[in-house]
């Protein structure tokens, strides 16, 4: 047997690429759309970008275009970090005739770009039927409000539909408009999620967009049904939050700060970092598309301010060497608001 | 004391930055030049852009700076990382009136640019006066090829006469266009070594440069004077070489290619890259910026062939979990060259 973890698998099956599943999972990689494309615009390049989980697939999508598309026409992968539709490979766009972006849904919409969402086919209603013991008693209180993310979005009627059928009045919205599809929630925008009920179901793989939803949500009971791994949880955001006010506390002695500002798209906060930088002598403006610890490290700061993708700061903040706060526990480390109003950092509007 | 290593240094000592060095340093930062060009072109926007090593100093330069321009002008500073002229931040170049590179010289000049070059001020004699006992006597072979890095430029002409002086007849020239100054070498460039003299007396700082050259020209006696550390060693590229012949032995047996194309200003050889691809449909193209063992992991190809910078390959490849080849390193291992022909590989001409 190879030691090679990824062999030995079925095409489509991610348990070789580090996201553990318990689920197989077949993508549609929409490979017709694309071929359209490139024959309407007569296109030489073709551009992928695919999220870290999918990016083992490149070799296989690749070999199906190639068989599929004109001679000369080439067919390039992104090798820039990819977890969210804010990493979209700008590089890549400019240079390509057509540019395709997998896995996630369009914060807005634009020409230059085919958005591929890549539904997933694992089922949800039985995760959600052992979510019922979770959930209040739809006779004590019908009301709850559903979310998901954009890969299970497929699904979304079929949650509705089970869950009325069961009794409970499903509150959804759609969000605003950084979100895509009503209902859908977003690692930085849990807007969806504000809608006239005590309890959330969220149906979803991970914990990372739950973790968020009940940061933002404290006050709401957030049910996690992870159809992909099989489990159900209730988000308790307690851990995050005192990591959150211990990073606040040691900020408190910081003499210079960093003052962050993300130049990818969907995540440019310039008023705001501005700002900082004009109010405080001892701010200064750092401007980078990836956070990463490695990347602050030299600049040898006391402490930084995050202007870009609040779960950064957040869920990797304890991996950077110096505290790393977003801009609204900036204010109470610097003594402009009180700890009582330490809250969850989100996104709103597009690019 | 305190546990900060940065603190208790004087201004320009880089003794608490990682780098290591015996001597204080003072540099430069010919603020004039700025605030001139700010005025001139009546600038809102300053962007500053350091090398790794002198990232810390940021906040004191960002200091003066806004103590002598007007009020309304914001200075920042780029967090993207910078180890050469290849590294530009063209994001902050495209969005900054003003945009300062400190610490390289251009690989070709442009308006846009202020290239700052951070003279060392270290005197260079007492080391060069300890090189020659790793020097032929002149009197046996007076011929030596004498070169340097960017940062002690502002010394070539006299390291040249004091080895005149000694009875040597000196041989320098630039190397190509790539080079800005005679005499001067880049860690992927040493064609200013190109001179009728079996010996090779490298004046500066560190061994990532002449390591490089011993690899590039490995009939010559490479003698290193670091008048930083104030050490004096013979370049052996021997561990290299034998890291070099391991990789392509490795990735003799890889069926699928990642092929990487760089997206840097300088180091963007597209023909290259499409023509491993075109001519192997086991090879695929990846497009990317920073070259990271993190963002090739998730790809999973067997090995990588890197079009881009040439020491991330021989340097850094080590950590990389899969063999990273160069181009002709490539060429051996799949059959087309024998592996007498490897070679460092080297870049040329510029943007």
């Amino acid at each position: 047997m190879s030691q090679d973890s990824s062999e030995g698998y079925s095409e489509g099956d991610l348990r070789g690429t580090g996201m553990s599943l318990k689920h197989d999972r077949e993508w549609d990689y929409e490979l017709d759309r694309i071929t359209e494309a490139v024959a309407e615009r007569d296109a030489e390049m073709v551009g992928l970008q695919f999220p870290e989980g999918l990016k083992r697939r490149a070799s296989a999508v690749t070999d199906d275009l190639r068989a599929e598309l004109p001679e000369d026409v080439t067919v390039m992968t992104s090798g820039q970090p990819c977890y969210g539709a804010c990493d979209l490979d700008t590089y890549m766009m400019r240079r390509t005739d057509v540019f395709v972006h997998f896995g996630h849904s369009p914060m807005k919409e634009s020409e230059k770009i085919i958005y591929v969402p890549l539904f997933s086919n694992v089922e949800v209603t039985p995760i959600m039927d052992e979510s019922l013991s979770e959930l209040a008693d739809p006779d004590d209180d019908p009301d709850v409000g559903l979310v998901t993310t954009a890969q299970h979005m497929n699904k979304f009627e079929e949650m509705r539909e089970w869950l009325e059928d069961r009794g409970y009045e499903v509150h959804t919205r759609r969000g605003d408009e950084r979100l895509t599809h009503e209902g859908q929630v977003l690692g930085c925008n849990y807007a969806s999620a504000d809608v006239d009920a005590d309890q959330i179901l969220y149906v979803g793989g991970g914990k990372f967009h739950p973790l968020g939803l009940a940061m933002e949500h404290p006050d709401k009971h957030v049910v996690i049904a992870d159809p992909v791994n099989n489990a159900i949880t209730v988000a308790d955001p307690e851990k995050f939050l005192k990591q959150r006010y211990a990073s606040v506390h040691k900020a408190m002695d910081a003499e210079e700060w960093g003052v962050i500002f993300c130049t990818k798209i969907g995540q440019g906060r310039w008023d705001q970092a501005q700002e900082i930088v004009d109010d405080n002598d001892n701010a200064y403006l750092i401007t980078m598309d990836e956070v990463t610890p490695d990347r602050l490290t030299n600049f040898g700061f006391d402490a930084y301010v995050n202007t870009g993708c609040p779960r950064i700061t957040t869920d990797d903040g304890p991996q950077f060497k110096k505290p790393m706060l977003t801009p609204g526990e900036y204010e109470i480390a610097i003594g402009e608001k009180p700890l009582e109003e330490l809250s969850f950092d989100t996104f709103h509007g597009t690019w």
